[in-house]
């Protein structure tokens, strides 16, 4: 019999395991125990910052609720969720990419008509946002149901807002028909930060990182035989584009903003949205 | 520049660190992304597993608090408390070793006479405990200070029945004098399960392991010149010493518990703790 020592020590946890266990379970545990392990060893971890450690994850429980979920956060800025959705949605060249849904989507927007505006306070600048939605060969694909949300002028989402902004600003649903195409009218979205005043904003200063995220509208585009696509359009231009503090950025999805002098909208943003099949 | 992706993406999030990080900091930051992210890869986690571990991460948090600490305990199950320990501890071959401090030590406790009783509700089968404290080589260390608590008889810390027990009952501290003996009476302490009705004692049920702890006896024993002692006493019989349920046994901290039969106590367990200099 063996007991627990610093050399043997991930083999010790490990096989304190029952023979019994769910075997998905038993991969995911054994794996992160044995990086949990090397990382205290790698950088021998010293007991005062594994008390730091137990600190900011009890704060980081403690502050998160249905309002705020820090411990996402905390994922999003450590480039875990990006990761793990990187992970689950390898799509072929050419296919629109995924990437994170942010915790601001809500379900259950009004479906528009095709042209129809989405931002209902009247603030921003104007775009006009279209293009189509195809498959990787590039034939229309009709019944796409396109959700799209984005922050409004001032950098916040309706649902931070409840009692400022109308729960469907900058929000809607459109579906196409058989050329695939879309168009609304909505608002040339604005960088913001991340809610920064917790311990994620605390070890975000700590390691000398800014809180920002680059401005982007967000979609979800789904259709029979297809995957779901989870993704954001970005503001090439935006002085964060190259730094999000949630790394959210993929080149592919940094669409054009082109300044329009055609008096219905101030800017353009046309983007085709690429399915793969299920 | 390139944007954060599958295969760059320990890479992505390292770069983002300004240039001013406190280097510490850097160094542990660096390598839990590492870990992080190679964890989420071997393992290819999935969205809904992600989804899983933030509701665990934050009821774990939500539970926490001045009386219970379930990061400790998820900590201590995962063996990271005893490795951290471990690393931070390291002695010469015949050193007493550490073994984890627990959350039930209270400070203060009253400093008793050699030969004293900390058993103060009479109940438990009793047991003289005695030995020396002495250095590596042997040498009695004089003004060394032996904190001892255990558990009652039912198995609880005093902390965990303020209304039931006596807040020093099972609590005592002694100092040695030119000779490096002590002596006191206690009781054979009694094996007993860690809080398991929270996230921790899902995720051990899950796992197939039980929480309980073989029984044991609490010491932090200092001496000027010397490394502090943090370290337990076990009962080798128990029918837990080979599955402590957060890995605190070692062969060297096994201490016999012999039967007496001078009517004075029902045991005897002799120990001698042996001190590293500083």
């Amino acid at each position: 019999m063996e007991y627990f020592t610093e050399a043997n020590s991930v083999a010790a946890v490990d096989e304190r395991m029952g023979p019994h266990v769910e075997p998905r379970l038993r991969t995911v545990m054994s794996s992160l125990v044995k990086h949990l392990h090397a990382f205290a060893k790698d950088v021998e971890l010293r007991q005062e910052e594994w008390e730091l450690a137990v600190d900011f994850l009890t704060r980081t429980g403690k502050i998160s609720g249905d309002e705020r979920q820090e411990f996402i956060l905390l994922s999003d800025t450590l480039g875990l969720s990006m990761l793990v959705d990187a992970i689950g949605n390898r799509r072929p060249a050419g296919a629109t990419e995924n990437t994170v849904l942010g915790p601001f989507h809500v379900a259950g927007a009004p479906v528009r008509q095709m042209g129809d505006s989405i931002n209902l306070d009247g603030k921003g600048e104007s775009c006009l946002f279209n293009g189509r939605v195809v498959d990787i060969h590039g034939a229309p694909v009709e019944g796409a149901k396109i959700d799209v949300w984005s922050d409004s002028a001032e950098g916040y989402y309706s649902v931070q807002q409840p009692d400022i902004q109308d729960k469907w600003n900058n929000r809607g649903i459109f579906v196409t028909g058989a050329d695939g195409a879309y168009e609304f009218v909505g608002i040339k979205p604005v960088s913001y930060p991340i809610p920064d005043d917790g311990p994620v904003g605390q070890m975000l200063a700590a390691l000398g990182r800014h809180p920002n995220r680059p401005a982007h509208m967000h979609y979800i585009v789904t259709a029979p035989g297809f995957q779901k696509i989870v993704t954001h359009t970005f503001v090439g231009d935006d002085p964060w584009i190259a730094s999000d503090a949630v790394f959210g950025v993929k080149t592919s999805l940094v669409a054009p903003f082109d300044p329009v002098k055609d008096g219905r909208t101030q800017w353009h943003s046309p983007f085709d949205f690429v399915l793969t099949p299920l």
